[in-house]
Order: structure tokens, then C-alpha cells, then sequence
């Protein structure tokens, strides 16, 4: 589901940067490899393991260092993401290094909350409704005001927040109109009512609402 | 910014179907133009021109019948839709009328809100923060509401309602924060503070609110 835009870019670039767990395949590089310029250079950096908390500013500082002695040398560079890079995207930390210093062009992408959506079938948002996007790391109060204030609710990064957020959703009486949603778009993507959901979720696990139900019509 | 897979399946299906609003140019097939497969079967149906109230049952009646008949005649049919088909698209109507008789595919696309935010170069959401996307038809207090509690807000469809919007971002107290993008992603883009947007806008534009203002870091 990349963008014709994000491969014409990719055929263009002198570099490709992408991040990736230390140990691990990149898992944005192993969305866009056949979109790879043969024999482009590649720049994979490192960055944190830790999924909850906040990401070690080290890691990016020396990321960004990296890139910018490319840009510094004149050598364009395209840095890969998964889904939008301003959507929950580890892409926002290199931004705020390197927007001030150089010129900087943001390609949109498909979030997994659309790729979720579309997979399920139901209608995200219409007419005046409010739509809430909220992370499963956040106080259950967050998630029980984000379930009470919206027609439809998506909670992100599940993983170990699972009893938590299967809480909330029971509280706000919702569990009959809550999906689960794991790995939307991938090869691994599994999807089924929360109530039957696993006891362990991974990052990749997202939980969407649907107060309304059946589709608008 | 269309995607791939999207490319793809324009190459493949007997018949491309797309929504107009009569006498005007069909906007989603002008973006798709270029992939269409020559001599393809077109299927322009009509939708109602008001943008506030609920479609006009009657129009998506047809259209759905329509698209029908090529369907029990074996044919496949693509809808066109601008942006993602379920984040405030018109196709929610013609699923809803279809997805019970026939095997539907629904294919993600990039948001509105998500090409607004690369171009203004602002994370929409990190962390544990909520993003909420509203319509700018909600009553002010609903949109009040969102602006207090989410860390960025996406208000849409701001179209004769822009006097109510910015009322309630000046009494939230998010003017400073608040951008103003008009036809996001198209030639005709316009971008600037929300203190400086027209008197008038168009039924395609959107105001974000990032209250976070710089990037995380």
C-alpha cells in the first residue's frame, strides 16, 4: 500500500534511511525492498527496543548525525516509515533534528487505523461524528473518556495494555461493537471480535469501536 | 498518492465507477485519470450536491443498482474515492447497500488529514497522546469538547461553519496553535494560521490544532 509518490521518490534518492531494532530485519525496509534502487546506498540506525516509554534521544541524535552528513555532502536522502510519518511515527524525532538545518518533504501514507478499517469493512467516520485515536499506554481513565466522547475509537499499540483497555471498552458497555485488529496489512494480520481476542497482544495490535454499528446507509 | 495497490486493481477490473456531482467534473476520476485502462467501461452515477444533511438515499439507490447489474453479469467493478473510502466517504453508502450480496474489497487510502499534516511538517500524534477528527457540521460545544480534550484535533468540512470553528478555538484558547489548509494534496493547496484564513472557505478544507506546537522531540 505504498504510494506512487514514495516510489518515485525512492527511485530518485542518492540514500535510504530506514530504522531498525538492533538484532532484528527492518521491518520498513522490508515493506519498500522491491521499490530499492539496485545498488542505492542504505543507512540503517538503530533505535530503542522499549515500546512505552519515550524513545532515547541518543539513538536519534546520532541517526540524524548520520543523515545530515549526507545532506552536508550534497547526497539527497529518503528515510523509510511504516504507515504515516507523523502518525505515531518514530519519524517525528529525526524531523525535529533536521526540518530547521535542511529541506525537508513529509510523503502521507496509509495508517494502520485506515488499513484496519478497510479490512473490517466499517465506516470510520461520517457525517458529524467524532472519530478518537488514542494509544493503549494511555490512564484506562483516557481510554473510558475517549470510548464516552466518540462514535468511534481507535486504541494503538496494545501489546501489554490488552487487560486494560478490554476494561475500559467493558466498561463503556462496548465490547459487542470492538474489534481486534493484529498486524493490519501484513502477511501475520489476524482479526476478530475483542471478546476473542488472545490473552497477549503484540505492539502491532490495534482495538477499533464502532458505536453505530452497522454501516451508514 | 495513490497507492500501488490500488494501480494495480485499476488494471484489472471491467468497469471503473466514480461519484459527480451533475454538471461538474468527477474529482476522484481526474485524480485516477492516468491509470485508467483505455476503453475501460465508465460508471459516473450521480450524488447530491448538499454537503451538511445526510445523502440523498435515493441517488445511492441507484447508483448501488447500477453498479449491480454489471456485478450479477459477471463483471467487476472499481469505486473511485477520494482519500479513504471509509473517512468520510460518500462509498460507506454504496457498502452498505452492497457488501451483503457481493464480495467487497476495500482498499485504503491516504487521509486528507494526513496530507494536511505533511504538508504543515507537524506530528499529528505521539506517545500517549489522543488525536481527534470532528466535523466542522457538530455543534460548537462537541467541537469545544474535542479541542479540550485531545492533544490535536483535525476539524473537517469546515466549508459556512468556519465562523463557528474559529469560535471555539478562540475560546479554547488554541488560536496560536491552530493552521488552516485548504484542498490539502491538490494544485489549488492554500496553507497559513488560522488567524489569517478567509472569510470564506471552500467544503475541502480542514483546521488542525497541534497543541503540543514544536515537534517531539
Amino acid at each position: 500500500m505504498i504510494t506512487l509518490k514514495a516510489v518515485r521518490l525512492l527511485s530518485e534518492v542518492d540514500v535510504v534511511a530506514y530504522p531498525q531494532v538492533p538484532g532484528r530485519e527492518s521491518l520498513a525496509r522490508r515493506i519498500a525492498a522491491s521499490h530499492l534502487p539496485d545498488g542505492v546506498e542504505e543507512l540503517a540506525f538503530d533505535v530503542p527496543m522499549s515500546v512505552d516509554r519515550a524513545p532515547g534521544q541518543a539513538a536519534y541524535d546520532a541517526a540524524a548525525s548520520r543523515i545530515a552528513a549526507h545532506l552536508d555532502a550534497g547526497r539527497s536522502v529518503a528515510v523509510l516509515c511504516e504507515g504515516d510519518p507523523l502518525f505515531y511515527g518514530s519519524f517525528m524525532y529525526l524531523n525535529a533534528r533536521l526540518a530547521g538545518r535542511f529541506s525537508v518533504e513529509i510523503v502521507p501514507g496509509v495508517t494502520s487505523v485506515g488499513a484496519a478499517s478497510a479490512r473490517l469493512g466499517k465506516g470510520l467516520i461520517a457525517r458529524d461524528e467524532r472519530l478518537s485515536v488514542i494509544s493503549a499506554t494511555s490512564p484506562e481513565a483516557d481510554i473510558l473518556a475517549a470510548l464516552n466522547g466518540s462514535a468511534s475509537v481507535a486504541i494503538l499499540k496494545v501489546g501489554r495494555h490488552l487487560a486494560k483497555v478490554k476494561a475500559a471498552v467493558s466498561a463503556a458497555g462496548l465490547m459487542d461493537v470492538a474489534s481486534y485488529v493484529e498486524r493490519a496489512s501484513m502477511a501475520e494480520e489476524h482479526v476478530m471480535p475483542l471478546s476473542q481476542a488472545p490473552e497477549t497482544a503484540p505492539y502491532f495490535s490495534m482495538i477499533l469501536i464502532h458505536k453505530r454499528g452497522a454501516a451508514w446507509s
